[in-house]
């Protein structure tokens, strides 16, 4: 039994107010809230067991070692990686994207290789394609998404020609909801013996991930909107994938010796964590997705699930009201735009005073924003702790909106 | 009147024991303690003012971002920039130091040109460069540091030749404790027409620093041992240079506009920071700063020289131990070994069973151990908050270990 009252007791900030309304938090795409757990983890990680990790030998830094690298295990768990040696740990699904472009394609891909992409993707898997595109002629091959945003895998498959060395595509948009049947392009690209890269930033967030089955060489994720710290994060590298690597960041722990002109290179994963890492952070996220996993994944998407369901059921009700985004099986992200109403950014600051956070612009996502012939939406975007009650709040904002901007 | 016990109150990890002694933490090179202001930040930032920067307009985002913007402010001040502009906010600066490398040498350096860097270099700042000779021919040109530790600025200056494209020095070594006159290399590097990049991972912790006093073209800080959250940091970048660099990381906030055959860039530094960034991190950093501009880096620098002084006349009456580095106004960083002794790790050992942590190893300076002919020391690094009483605690545990070895 699901008991999000219990949930959302955890979360402190969910308890406050905003210009005088209860804060209803529907910005979960941008980034989640964060259980007491993890804000508790954090403060004891600082005021109780800090040291920097790796080349100590005292008990603080064993200890703070011992946390941290445990948890490359517990991602490796919730991804259901083979190996946590498959687990690079960094700052989230930026920092991931751009260690594959430039340790593993730039020093790969030639002039005229090419880069499957959908039209959706968030800039964050654009534009580290784009510079291998401006800087050695890459060719961007772009797949677009069908009326009510469902991608077809069978047209992502059918771009992958002779010359495509990589297909990068979300499992989830952050605009539309779409999830993408990304482990039939998986088998498919697999046979055509051309690396996947996933991007989970939305995708880990909202449903049970497992890179086995899925398939994928690369499987992104960000820390933050899976209820952990900022800059907490990592990526799933296939072992395989990895050992084709060039190292990407240099500087301390990456490496096994370096000399005046010479320099050797540490075991994967620590060849590609350069430097004293995001210590607490990291062990704030292995916190965070132990309580992902304790509530378990399948039982927040079937909450989820019933959210989008009524969510979907009440903004369909309003005539006024253009939803982006109908693709069966969507996750509870909602982008909109309303009927002769100003801009995006005036809608979602009639929803701030009444407590409702959402975004408004382009939500990282240029192309998909063409494709769809706006130039800003609003977003409301749910999580584990999100309630009905709040799809009515929302709802009721953006009748008051819409009476103003009608 | 430096009040070491009120500072010492204000830092809750120091008030713990450790294998039953007090904690005598002396391993401020590797990473320095939190005081409570720091952790409460935190704790507020994620209990009550979360949300993701830039990107939103509501009340939390707009708060969260007006927090995260004005520690650019606060980064500008505790350096001296002349603007706020030249701060480029990051994890640290092996993040830093990489985007130099990444943005702005390996765009502009041609096989053959060289970089003038000393043997006492951190990895953070010699692997960067050798990424550039491993892939494009980049030429390393080493400055040795004198019998006691010093570098003589003008070695630096008679090092810079015709090819010569950048010098990039630490301003305190991480293991000697040496200064290094970086005005004097900057003035005479600037009449020869070739940028500076100064390592201030250590320098910013431990003296007042004014890159306009300077004069150099980029200032790498470390968040984390500025008493801030780990993964927090900034770089310093003279605007002329930051014309000259080409982004690094693509994705979120670091562009204009995406779109599918091309992409524009957002202004500097905004240019160079893509994703979402390490938010409450950095709010915690422009905390941390703050502490240290309240108490008065001259005051902390005063009481820290106090310190090495004390600590110099101390281990210089162990005549069964060799300290490395010994060069006039050093800071209060000593690394040993000791005659007769096993491994620098053993000594260590034997100091964290009396509550003393030091770092053993080779403290990521390969090119200095190799000079010094060892392969290892043991280091004790002082901070805002040692006191006296702890180097007697560090002499009676190393007294211990040479009863155990000698």
């Amino acid at each position: 039994m699901y008991d999000v009252d219990a949930i959302r007791a955890q979360f402190p900030i969910l308890s406050r107010q905003v210009n005088g309304k209860p804060l209803v938090y529907l910005d979960n795409g941008a980034s989640a809230q964060k259980p007491q757990v993890v804000i508790d983890a954090i403060t004891r990680g600082y005021a109780e067991e800090y040291a920097n990790v790796h080349r100590g030998l005292h008990f603080l830094s064993n200890l703070a070692t011992d946390k941290y690298e445990g948890v490359r295990g517990t991602i490796a768990r919730f991804l259901g990686a083979a190996d946590e040696d498959e687990i690079v740990m960094n700052t989230g699904s930026t920092a991931g994207i751009n260690l594959v472009s430039y340790g593993w394609a730039a020093p790969r891909l030639q002039a005229g290789d090419e880069i499957v992409l959908s039209v959706m993707e968030h800039h964050a898997n654009i534009v580290p394609w784009h510079f291998l595109r401006e800087r050695q002629g890459v060719v961007l091959k772009w797949v677009d998404v069908d009326e009510d945003g469902s991608l077809d895998p069978q047209k992502v498959i059918d771009a992958i020609g002779p010359k495509t060395k990589l297909v990068s595509i979300t499992h989830m948009s952050n605009v539309l909801g779409t999830v993408v049947d990304v482990k039939t392009i998986c088998a498919a690209a697999k046979e055509k013996g051309v690396p996947v890269l996933v991007d989970g930033s939305q995708g880990a967030v909202h449903m049970p991930v497992n890179v086995e089955d899925i398939g994928c060489d690369f499987y992104a994720i960000t820390g933050h909107k899976l209820y952990g710290p900022s800059a907490s994060g990592a990526i799933y590298i296939r072992k395989e994938r990895m050992a084709e690597m060039q190292p990407f960041f240099g500087g301390g722990d990456m490496i096994r010796e370096v000399h005046k002109d010479e320099v050797t290179y540490n075991d994967a994963p620590m060849k590609f964590e350069a430097g004293t890492p995001g210590i607490v952070q990291q062990i704030g996220l292995g916190v965070a997705l132990e309580w992902i996993m304790g509530i378990g994944m399948e039982n927040i998407a079937a909450h989820e699930a019933a959210l989008r369901d009524y969510a979907q059921q009440r903004l369909n009700g309003l005539n006024w009201l253009q939803v982006q985004g109908h693709a069966p099986g969507k996750g509870a992200i909602f982008s909109f735009t309303m009927s002769g109403a100003g801009h995006a950014h005036d809608i979602s600051t009639i929803l701030d005073k009444k407590g409702v956070a959402v975004r408004a612009g382009h939500h990282c996502c240029g192309p998909l924003m063409e494709h769809l012939g706006i130039n800003a939406s609003c977003r409301a975007s749910f999580a584990a702790y999100n309630t009905t009650a709040e799809v009515d709040a929302l709802v009721d904002a953006l009748e008051l909106a819409h009476e103003l901007f009608g």
